[in-house]
């Protein structure tokens, strides 16, 4: 079922057409441009999706099959970690030959620093769908996402891709298992399609992403596969896919830790069949942004351990690169972050962290204030170098709440930005200190070399 | 009186001469080239120290002087944070011009982010200082931690100094109560002294220092002030201290967090009356290198919530800068911090931590391995980019002691870097959530501009 997180402020529920399902109250949280409708990778005309459990994992559901009917134009963007898994390193090689079809994809094991066995896994990987699915093996995209430096347990996986792929349908409820196959510490499935029309064509994009600490060894990592019918050349989907995963994917921050996995897939069959022409308009870009951005928040609010969202506000920066820097500091910053988790307005480590960050920093100019999500009512703390006399009990109100935004200016020049970031909590460490996550999830797998 | 570590591995218990308190089991971790003795800043010839509760915090010890009977050679260190403290304003200042006999700090107010009062508060506190001890202004330097964003309470600061003067004295039990005044998160005081011979001239350094998260707004931070009768030039002073300071203070981490107020400040009286030409010797340089190390390691042994002290080696890196990014890095991911807390040997983590360094990495080539403390017998856990197959349970048992060491080897080229490190753990998230921290000894101030 179509889930949309019910803390978006402007969540105020409106009644949309819900494909399949008849009409259903789900958030508001898209501009009207386009519809929010469920299904998710199923919405987009000529997709299927199915899920099994082939015991990667103990119990859950661990492998996914995600097939368009027709060759799709492709793109895909990956982890920067120079520690990447194999799976990450076939499919980023794949997504270079502009087309595609399919996506297999599992949780429970990453396949990352598994040595030359892990490559040839990935591939068997791939070559198992291709061949359960018809296709060519080169055509099939693979991501995987769990422990670190354990070997696929290949068996299982060639059966479940075996078992998974007669599944295989059109339906809301095949695209919310593929998007609980791929969960690992989530709490939640992450899921979201629109609809919107381009020239007289109606077409859709659908997402479903996975992701609640940015790596672990034996668990979550972030994935995230976006589908649509719109009729795109590879170059310009790969281009809108970089604009939105900028303003999405690279925006948020659980931990800080960058994983060897992340991998964002975004497959394009063209069986809307609009006109090519006018997909260069900026409606396309402003629903992709949309689908991306509210994915990625799911991500964060689903973060592990997380009890606040916090978005942080960086304005007046000489340049977008220190805008950037200051906004990370801040989000990154453990001290910052555990102040959050107890709702404490606590603009000092603010401060702090902005003065080691590598933007250029003028203590005397910087204002702090704090807002309701999205309000432009802004309560400052600090204001040109000084603490102000705001009302501590306002003040702490606003920071209390499970999200608030931050607005941080530094007067010094043109440029912001905006991450979204959590807290950091008892239950995060809790969760990550643990040798194993979640023994109902994960099976026990030896070391071996 | 002396305290040092008692959970140093080469920690077997010899006996010293304890100045003025006669012989003293205490931790053998010194080089034999000099020994450990008791006294800290007070060990040095013609240095008094002594400490009072004057109300900045809400009961313990809140202020301390520390002065030498003579004019002294001065050297000082200070945050690079470009959001630093009026006092760390002040002093660094005044360090420039090469001569001080006085430090004046408190605990309880950081007196940071006050805006222009902050300057001239931190200026009244020199004065006053200077008036009770009949100095030159310009000799005393001012250290403050604690609380930031809050005016200092002058009244009580200038009533505590008058108070404290009368009681300078050269004792241990002063020196004692010092490191107590400058303690704010601290739970254990850190303090420690050696002598050794220069020429013919026996000589001393002493040290103090608090610290346990690298900033708080209303709690720690990182200061030292180190004393010495050594006779030696200002710039030779300078000099040695930087080397000292690399080598220690700045290879420690609680948090990855910079202070506003972190301040290292040495005053050496000349006292001992060695020749100055001897102070060139590496002896000297290998004392204090000692004395600021194991002040340093006291800090993170004795970090907010810390449960684990680990030792992280790097090895074969291309440079040094990238030897220094990929340990810090790893020390300070959340991810490894975090499984450090749990005692898991999660090599993973610090695999995937190394990979988005700035530091080169072939994961081909990458050793990962566990020891004990100081040991050179290693277990690697991952050996040229492939897990071994290592005893699960003698490494776990490794990683799950209170301080091991951690070695990894890039194999790409001739550089080295270690730095000390904690874990992350919930005790530290529960203790920096809290609004007030230590309601016992901070006063509840409130906010004004």
């Amino acid at each position: 079922m179509f889930q949309c997180h019910a803390r978006i402020p402007r969540d105020r529920g409106v009644v949309v057409k819900a494909q399949g399902v008849g009409e259903r109250r789900i958030a508001a949280c898209a501009p009207k441009s386009f519809k929010i409708i469920t299904g998710s990778i199923c919405a987009p005309l000529g997709f299927k999706a199915a899920a099994v459990f082939c015991g990667i994992k103990r119990r859950k559901l661990d492998l996914a099959l995600i097939a368009s009917d027709v060759r799709a134009a492709v793109a895909g963007l990956f982890t920067t970690n120079q520690v990447c898994a194999a799976p990450v390193r076939l499919s980023a090689q794949r997504v270079l030959k502009r087309f595609a079809q399919a996506i297999v994809a599992n949780s429970g094991n990453a396949n990352a620093c598994t040595g030359p066995q892990g490559i040839r896994d990935a591939k068997r990987m791939a070559e198992a769908a291709a061949s359960a699915l018809n296709l060519k093996a080169s055509h099939v995209l693979v991501c995987s996402t769990g422990r670190i430096g354990v070997p696929m347990p290949m068996e299982n996986v060639q059966r479940g891709i075996r078992a998974c792929a007669p599944l295989l349908a059109r339906s809301a409820t095949n695209a919310r298992q593929a998007a609980e196959a791929v969960m690992t510490t989530d709490t939640r499935r992450k899921e979201i399609a629109v609809e919107f029309e381009i020239g007289k064509a109606m077409v859709r994009i659908g997402g479903i992403c996975k992701g609640a600490g940015m790596i672990q060894p034996w668990m979550a990592t972030m994935l995230a596969f976006i589908t649509t019918d719109i009729a795109i050349e590879p170059n310009l989907l790969k281009r809108a896919l970089r604009i939105a995963v900028a303003q999405s994917f690279n925006r948020i921050t659980v931990d800080g830790n960058m994983s060897t996995n992340d991998s964002v897939i975004m497959l394009a069959n063209g069986l809307a069949r609009n006109s090519k022409f006018e997909i260069r308009d900026s409606q396309f870009q402003d629903a992709l942004n949309f689908v991306c951005l509210e994915l990625a928040k799911m991500i964060v609010r689903d973060g592990e351990g997380v009890s606040r969202f916090v978005t942080v506000n960086i304005h007046g920066a000489r340049s977008a690169g220190e805008a950037e820097a200051a906004a990370r500091t801040i989000a990154n910053s453990a001290l910052v972050k555990t102040s959050w988790c107890g709702g404490d307005p606590n603009w000092g480590r603010i401060l702090c962290a902005l003065g080691y960050s590598k933007a250029k920093v003028n203590e005397s100019c910087v204002d702090v204030g704090y807002a309701k999500p999205g309000s432009r009512e802004i309560l400052f703390a600090f204001r040109r170098g000084r603490p102000t006399d705001v009302d501590l009990k306002t003040l702490g109100k606003i920071s209390a709440a499970r999200e608030f935004d931050l607005h941080v200016n530094l007067h010094l020049g043109p440029a912001n930005f905006t991450i979204y970031a959590s807290d950091l909590t008892e239950d995060y460490v809790a969760f990550n200190r643990r040798y194993e996550s979640d023994p109902a999830s994960t099976r026990r797998l030896r070391w071996k070399n």
